[in-house]
């Protein structure tokens, strides 16, 4: 229950909040990271964050299980194993989080993604640009979290004619994303095999591009800014990138 | 540069990009976090991170350096560190990054957050919720990046009269609450001891319920939706928490 207060007065009325609740992911049962999520598709999550992140290395994932080496309690299902039979590396404490390097910049980020992922094949257009600028009114109308809480982000794989292939929803950006791109390949579909696009509800930071880039979308569509440090990895990328799309345009940031 | 694509066609035109850098936090020289940030007011964002997080644990801040441990170059100025001359304990893993237990869920971090922060008093209303409705359209009129760039948070302190005491833009919306309480602790002000609201431009997180908690705020004013964790946060802390701030009302989540 919620007090609304307007010109009608104050009254009391039901309401619907969001949950998020912490998700542990680990690889092979290292731990790698924790994030805030919104219950729902974790298997998904778990996977995209591995591959996006450069975990998997191309190793390929066996199987995706919820911790159960506790009592059985509602909160095992905040810890997902993704399992790789010990084919991926063992992970080390990334680079952002635990990294003690005086001298860490934005060109590092991208020096790394540059040395890990190869730049995307160049097209002309790899998607029309008014298909990218009619994503956003498609994708919106199908986000049904969004709209009875106000509070979560949208992510979305769109084909070269404009449908979308699957959204997600999550009061984490990056968890949205992760979820699409984890989607897919458990699905055993590929934007690097098949021509997507990819849709973000909020703006486009370079964690966004990475993930993009790491699983081959030929275009980024964000409906607000993208940063410096998107652009410029965007362009390394070869990724074209679309922002504040809205229905009276949008700006083409890549190819410039 | 950028491509602008509308009605009147696309033409070229000059764009300014929001900056978003890592920049590593430490603490008496343990490294305790890494955050993509908007650069400027580092150093309040260093203190404010430190003491939000419970890491200062009381202890006194004697000085706050960029690290010079390495050749001059411009990177350095990602590396801060925060100095208690060894007062605050040797930070450990957080909750939340490292964690390898079993069984985490959104309780674990309210039973975390009632361990370490007393309830706020209880008084009867400490900010007139019409004040705490006007705070957003006074906020953003000075919200300086937003206006150009269209991809920044803004959060900010303000009295019990509806003046705002100060205001952070930072492209993360916990930086730029860490840069307002991390300034107000580096001027002698606190919501602890002078009565005071805070305001974030997007939505209220559990996260951001902490800080406020953590720094003594009365109230929390967000423009969009609050989490059911946020809520329930509040609801321990006495926080007052007021969401959906919008020119035709608001919602009051607590008190209920």
């Amino acid at each position: 229950m919620v007090t609304r207060v307007d010109a009608g007065g104050r009254h009391r009325r039901p309401d619907q909040l969001i949950v998020e609740e912490p998700m542990t992911m680990q690889l092979d049962g290292h731990v790698v990271s924790t994030t805030m999520r919104t219950p729902g598709h974790d298997f998904e999550l778990a996977v995209g964050f591995c591959f996006t992140e450069g975990l998997l290395a191309g190793a390929p994932v066996t199987g995706v299980r919820y911790c159960a080496d506790g009592p059985a309690v509602a909160s095992e299902f905040n810890v997902v194993t993704v399992e790789t039979g010990g084919r991926a590396p063992a992970p080390t404490p990334r680079l952002g989080t635990t990294s003690s390097s005086c001298g860490l910049c934005g060109r590092d980020q991208i020096d790394e993604l540059t040395s890990r992922l190869e730049p995307l094949p160049v097209t002309e257009c790899p998607i029309a640009l008014d298909v990218l600028a009619a994503m956003p009114a498609k994708v919106l109308d199908g986000q049904g979290l969004f709209a009875s809480t106000g509070a979560v982000h949208a992510a979305a794989a769109f084909d070269p004619r404009g449908d979308v292939v699957l959204t997600r929803e999550d009061v984490g950006r990056h968890n949205a994303v992760d979820k699409v791109i984890g989607a897919l390949m458990l699905a055993g579909r590929s934007p690097a095999t098949e021509p997507m696009g990819l849709f973000v509800s909020g703006r486009a930071s370079i964690e966004m591009v990475q993930k993009a880039w790491a699983a081959g979308f030929g275009a980024l569509v964000a409906v607000s800014a993208p940063t410096a440090l998107a652009v410029e990895a965007a362009r390394r990328a070869n990724l074209t990138l679309v922002g504040f799309v809205r229905p009276d345009g949008y700006n083409v940031y890549v190819p410039a």
